[in-house]
């Protein structure tokens, strides 16, 4: 079985085309909307001593020559021992005869790539046409990404940004400073909303840090915490307030998005959500007072299609 | 990633004692029946063009310092081109930290080994003291090895064969013969029966084979071969005949094992199962007329165990 490490598939995705790499995740969201994905359900192994998770990811869409396994792991007190928390593989194996094609040791990268690829792809297809200024909420490394990979779809290097750590805040100002965006520093989600009309979450958060009062008119949201139950970022009622409300996959977003909270608390109907999928085909047409919002929870046709994309570009 | 190849495993497992093997897969039916392990439901994908089935097995010992994914494919026009239709592989993880420990490349060897040590297992447990003859059904790979690890719980070399094909069979009786083996090819499934108070099934039918009135008194038989719905091996009546019948796994058993096929029959009942694992722990006294039955699907553990023994051993 052949291997890629990190450093491999790096040098792979900067050498790819932007062009391509979005379209790879448009393509990923389309698979799921147009039933050519076949998606099982994740497998989940979950342990007490130490604590730690493991998710196994897989599925394969129809046409696409492989089918994909990740597993991804985080023991919560690696770091204790000096070790990353957060261990992850993709398993390539050809879709016609189950041979194994390679295997990518990427800890991990592919799905932050994937992941900032889908909020460009979300902005691409339904932000407004004129971004005044791009909110960023969370200062990890999803949300680097993100406003890195805005980077591709939009001129704006116009950005404010919030975190609840006033250190990493500050680190993350600075560093995207040096990256040539034009950053400021806020004390609030709420300071973040009022001067942006594109705005992206990127948090671990379990309560919502923005609501429908903190949105200007006119403005698009793109949420990407919601990865799992217990985890939100936007409140009911923002939610309610929104004229449209897209889901990467509607199963995993009433499940558990941001999308399964204001449905629980009766503020949304199911009938009126759409699958990003389904937008991108066609175009998406804002009034210009319109509020949008995107509830990503990540999906595994993501995983199929950047793997792919690597083997395919190696 | 540290990867072993197939001659390595088979290297490995050549050095290991026979005493440890056994004792491993031991462990394997024990772990499952005592509550340590933790088995979630196979993961699958199914392909159709060409047809093709992988399967994802996965879970942990309490106690053991790994967790094992195993990746099996058929695509079954692979011989077409050449290839082996089947593919395996064996993923092995710290369970302390979700550091990948070792890639198994076997070849689906580690599986027939797992699956042939415990056909040895319950025969060790369950047989009649004094074998006669084996009687085995079946001509395939996992014939030969059940019948050469027959010998490292039975001094018994008088072996009964019958295969479908008697091109098969006659393959298969020159080669155990040569391996030491004093082999009767038989005309027919009761013709084995006949001579034989230990009997090893090991097919793909999906017909029963043995029925009832075939076997004599004083009979042990284990059926390999429903590993998974539509498969059976053994008739209602036989398992309905049968003074005890033990299940690697009663809920496997139940869902497609001979036992799913006498239940739906309506001619045993679920109460009567026990499971292999509970039955290791006391010896089971067998009356010299008995008639035992037992029903082997396959379980996650015996791949974690024999997984975790190739890396305890490297």
């Amino acid at each position: 079985m052949k291997l890629l490490n990190l450093s491999q598939i790096e040098d792979i995705v900067t050498a790819a085309s932007k062009e391509e790499l979005i379209q790879c995740i448009e393509s990923a969201f389309i698979a799921l909307s147009d039933g050519s994905a076949t998606v099982p359900p994740v497998g989940h192994l979950g342990f007490t001593d130490p604590p730690g998770d493991v998710h196994i990811k897989y599925g394969f869409i129809k046409g696409n020559p492989y089918y994909v396994i990740k597993i991804a792991s985080g023991f919560y007190q690696n770091q204790l021992q000096g070790l990353p928390n957060n261990n992850g593989m993709m398993l390539v194996f050809n879709a016609k005869t189950g041979e194994s094609e390679c295997m990518l040791q990427d800890e991990g990268y592919l799905t932050e790539l994937r992941t900032a690829l889908a909020g460009a792809v979300v902005s691409k297809h339904l932000a407004p046409k004129v971004i005044k200024a791009i909110g960023i909420i969370g200062t990890g490394i999803q949300a680097r990404m993100q406003l890195e990979l805005l980077s591709w779809v939009t001129d704006c290097k116009t950005v404010y940004a919030y975190g609840r750590s006033s250190e990493k805040l500050a680190q993350f100002c600075e560093e995207m400073i040096e990256k040539g965006f034009d950053v400021n520093s806020c004390d609030s989600s709420a300071e973040v909303a009022q001067s942006c009309n594109l705005i992206v979450t990127t948090t671990a958060s379990q309560e919502a840090l923005l609501s429908a009062e903190d949105i200007n008119p006119g403005t698009h949201i793109t949420a990407m915490g919601a990865d799992a139950p217990g985890k939100r970022e936007l409140s009911s009622d923002l939610l309610a307030k929104a004229d449209l409300i897209a889901c990467d996959s509607k199963e995993q977003c009433i499940d558990h998005g941001e999308v399964y909270h204001a449905l629980k608390d009766g503020l949304i109907e199911e009938s009126s959500l759409v699958e990003i999928g389904e937008l991108i085909s066609k175009s998406v047409d804002r009034s210009p007072d319109a509020i949008t919002v995107a509830d990503l929870t990540g999906i595994a046709t993501q995983d199929i299609m950047i793997a792919s994309f690597v083997l395919a570009h190696r």
